[in-house]
Formats: C-alpha cells, sequence, structure tokens
C-alpha cells in the first residue's frame, strides 16, 4: 500500500549508554523501526551508562526498560561489578583486562533480551558488537553472533531476527556514522570507572577517545 | 595412570528438583563426574521442587547453588510464576498448557548454568530435557539443544560441553532409568500447583502418574 499507514516493524535494541548502542539506536530509528530498548542493572561500576541511556531515550521517546541482573554477581563476581576490585589502567588489548570479563555475559543479556523481544512481538533484535570487541572477548566474535543468531531463530514459535550491523566495524568507524546520525555522544559513557568525569586512562577511555579522533570530531564529554 | 588417583572431570547440572534432573544428577554420579548441581528462583510456584532439590543435594553430598532469577518476571510475567493467574488443569498437549511458557525462559537458564560451569572449571553441562518436552516448548526440541550445544562450546576460551542425555527418551524411560540408580523420588516434586501434597490433576501430576506407570513402580509421593 504505496504511501499507505504502513506498520512499522518493532525492533529491540540492548542499550547499555555506551557510544555503540546508542549509535545503533539512532540508526535503526533511522532505519524506520519502532523501537523499544532495553537494559541491564548487574551493579556495574559504571551506572552512569545507564543514567546515560535513559536521558536518550526520553530525548528520542523511546521506552526503556531496565532489568535487575545482581544474579550476574552470583554467578561469578567480576572487576566490572566488585567494587573492591581494581580496573586495570591500561589498553583493552593487554592482558591485564581479560579480568574484566564475566564468563558467558552476552550470552545472559541476549536470552533475555530475546525473552523481552519475544513478549512485545518484536520481529529483530539489534546489538551493537563491533570488531574491537573481538580480541579479548570470546563472546563478541562474528562467529558467536552468527550461532547465538541461529539458536534464537528457532527458541519459540514467534520468529526473531539477530542483527548486529557493526560486527565489522570499530570504534572509529562508528564514531563517523554516529556524526552522520547526528548523535548526541554528550548522554554517553563509556569509562570504567564510572565518574560523572571521565578518567581518560582507562582502556574503554582510550579506545573512545582514538573513535573520537579517527572521525574527526572533539568528544562532549569531560575528562579529568 | 591405571589405578591411579586419576581426578575427576567436573560437571555442571541444572537441578530443579523434579524427577527427570533428579534421575539425570543419579546418572552422571554414577558416570564419575565430580558434580556441582544449580537451580533457579524465580518465584515459580512450585517452589517445593527447590527445596527437593537441596535435600537430594544434601543426601548425595553435592553442592547446590540457588540462583535468584526474579528477572524472568520482569521480563515477561508468566502462568507459572504469578501467584494470580490460574494453572490450567488437563494435559500438557493440550493448547491450554502454553500459556505456562516464559519465552526463552530455557536460554536464559542455560546461559546462567553456563556462566557458573565456565566460573567453576566444569568441562560438561548436563541438562534433563526428554522427549516428552518437545510438543509444545519450542525450546525444548533437539535442534535447539543441539544450537545451543554449539554457541556454549565457542561462548568462553574455556570449553564446556552441553549433554542432554534424555532428549530422546520419555518420562517414563527415565523413571525405568531411576529405579536401576535407586533414585529416591521421595525427594522430588512434579505439580504445578506446588502444594506438599500433589492434586494428581495438572498437567505436569498425570504425566508423571504415567511415568511410574510405565516403570512399574509406585510413585511414593502423596497425591490429593
Amino acid at each position: 500500500m504505496k504511501g499507505g499507514n504502513k506498520m512499522k516493524d518493532r525492533a529491540v535494541i540492548i542499550l547499555s549508554g555506551g557510544m555503540d548502542s546508542t549509535t545503533l539506536l539512532y540508526d535503526i530509528i533511522n532505519r524506520g523501526y519502532d523501537v523499544k530498548a532495553v537494559g541491564f542493572n548487574y551493579g556495574q561500576r559504571h551506572k552512569r551508562e545507564l543514567e546515560c541511556a535513559s536521558a536518550t531515550c526520553k530525548k528520542l521517546g523511546i521506552e526503556y526498560k531496565v532489568l535487575d541482573l545482581n544474579v550476574l554477581n552470583q554467578v561469578a563476581p567480576s572487576a566490572l561489578t566488585r567494587e573492591d576490585w581494581k580496573v586495570p589502567e591500561g589498553h583493552y588489548e593487554d592482558d591485564n583486562m581479560k579480568q574484566t570479563v564475566v564468563p558467558n555475559r552476552n550470552m545472559v543479556l541476549l536470552s533475555l533480551a530475546t525473552s523481552y523481544a519475544i513478549s512485545v512481538d518484536a520481529k529483530k533484535l539489534f546489538y551493537g558488537a563491533h570488531s574491537g570487541d573481538h580480541a579479548i572477548y570470546p563472546d563478541c566474535r562474528k562467529e558467536f553472533v552468527d550461532k547465538m543468531a541461529e539458536v534464537i531463530k528457532i527458541c519459540d514459535w514467534k520468529e526473531v531476527e539477530l542483527e548486529a550491523p557493526y560486527w565489522n566495524i570499530d570504534k572509529g568507524d562508528i564514531a563517523i556514522r554516529g556524526k552522520e546520525l547526528g548523535v548526541d555522544y554528550s548522554l554517553t559513557h563509556t569509562c570504567y570507572n564510572g565518574l560523572e568525569v571521565a578518567c581518560g586512562k582507562c582502556g574503554a577511555c582510550q579506545e573512545r577517545l582514538e573513535a573520537f579522533k579517527k572521525a574527526g570530531v572533539e568528544d562532549p564529554v569531560k575528562y579529568e
């Protein structure tokens, strides 16, 4: 029905409030989806991320559902959720960053986001994994995302399609895409130390700063 | 090292306290694994299951970890977790039993059990899905279990193998296996109405009673 009131397909996005998923949110709104966002609160240090995600959704008129996932701490305490552990400084690719991983975290998040997607009749589930994540996180690899997509497709009578459109681009490319889309990066948070003012030293901050440099734009968040 | 003190391989089992997973627990102890059990508390009516699982583990000297999963209620309330919903009477294969499904519940449980398995260095994850579950639960099908096994294998640098040894036998065969293994079925719970004394009417009770009949043994739990 050309020019008619075609119903938009619904999509769910996992929105952390970091720059990758926030850019993806703008991207899929731009692609014409009726979007609902879902986030997870698992006592992460960077709770500021969730506040940013909430502010972005408010700005864009998107529903944001935050699911409580403290169970992750019961399963396996990690550097990202335990206040008393020290977050290592340095680059993501360094060996000492490996301790920031909660085992199998992404499968847990994707599983719950899929439950939510099914319950709201979404056809798509979007996920902001990108190529820079691959090196140290086994559950950010293309192979992992592909196999998750296969099992998500058959886990219910309703079919949900998992899409990770940034899997083959890096954070710099994402910043370039965000520039085109007019993403408000002041409402994103990346620093692992979870401060209002980013530390600029941790692996996450370093990677973000490199991304903005590649995109040739200034990062609107404040650094120490 | 024949006759030496060979270290046992560690295995994690998802133990609900129902007869399927309880039989499987006896089975894998019999196969020589060093077993740790994991259960989930998501406000299910049949909390009695968890008490049974705990009693079985105590009896067998197995560690039992219960993870809080109330998040499932936040995602999608269902007949099995909402006190104010009526559990339909009748046979599992009836259409009205479909409302007892939490969408994608099994993927969520398997994901978390995998996180736990990785964190305790288990090589195997056991799961008691059986052929009788297939008809109405899409996430109990062999295809689903196979695809989960594939993605679980690559979700971490440590490899965990998912095994569902009962996928092709029914509850009656499981009861026969349990008889051989000397399973104490008085410490199992099946009724969906969650009472000390089972109702004998719900789909779960009916299926259980048929299973014991097939095995030619008497069910030690009390019925109304």
